[in-house]
């Protein structure tokens, strides 16, 4: 069984993480699969999506900060658009995550939250969840 | 339903994208599943795969200039083959892409294309194409 | 079909990849599933897990030196435990690879082994492993 959906979301910042587990968790909990896998996939070429600590907000702040330093928005790019570093920064952070499903319970760890990840804000943007399994 | 098959890619430079969409669509379009995920599969370990913006080809030499920036190729490394920086870039971009698949029709952006990514060419390279659903 | 299981590895150094493949394809060859996607989840937000040279173990050094050149540990970080950089480097290798399943065989390149990284050890570690096919 396969069953895709999607969601909006509205970003307010230029960079920002948005935590999204509870609304995925809110969808997996409302389907017809019990085992399988769950894919969230970013339709946009600066945004992206991670996995990474939700109970510190300083490691947030922090992973921005860091995907920055090492790919700096200030470099001399050649697009047009000036915003080649969140188009960088979103390949490096990539655009899928697959998460495991069993007894229609996401596996995900004790400190481990899901976020929406903005490079080139705000905008309104897409994500879509196909959760596949029986 | 699972379907596998392969294709193989010349690439032309060191560093170079090269834009696949069209070749993974039409492998989805004569296949036999509707709906379901494409997996994407690099089986090489200087090379990756990665989605961008399709649009101004800028985008994808300032992608490669920036992981450059971030993994210079001329910093002391210890491997022999003296291409660190390709296998390290090319973990960064990563190795697989999950694209979701509804009703025969890859689910991507606008001005999202899919990406293959030459880190040490120019070499003939493989990627496997996985169609998994119903 | 759907088969998820997990293992237990206990990582030695702050920093490390640990060749996990062999462990991997015999779990592969144990299972009923001759044909579909294996993937490797990791619930951790300081590991994560990538696919590289299997030959050279200077390339797993050099991988780590790389990652640590973009993403150094002495920055100014916000996050009070100290270990951002470790929460950075997890999010860009990632936190899950999905490997092709053909023939009850893992579709890998020659060269292609698949590694553990630790970031912030040492630590013991968690690694789900979820095989869905025919």
């Amino acid at each position: 069984m396969v069953q895709t959906q999607m969601i909006q979301l509205q970003t307010h910042q230029d960079s920002e993480m948005i935590l999204i587990t509870n609304q995925i968790q809110d969808i997996v909990k409302n389907s017809l699969i019990t085992n399988g896998t769950v894919t969230l996939f970013v339709p946009h070429t600066t945004a992206g999506i991670t996995i990474n600590e939700n109970a510190d907000p300083d490691v947030k702040r922090d992973l921005l900060l860091g995907l920055e330093r090492a790919v700096p928005r200030n470099q001399r790019f050649q697009h047009f658009e000036g915003n080649s570093h969140a188009h960088i920064k979103a390949s490096i952070v990539g655009f899928h995550k697959s998460i495991l499903l069993v007894d229609k319970k996401l596996i995900l760890g004790t400190w481990q939250g899901i976020y929406f990840c903005e490079f080139d804000g705000p905008r309104n943007r897409k994500l879509y969840i196909q959760i596949s399994g029986e």
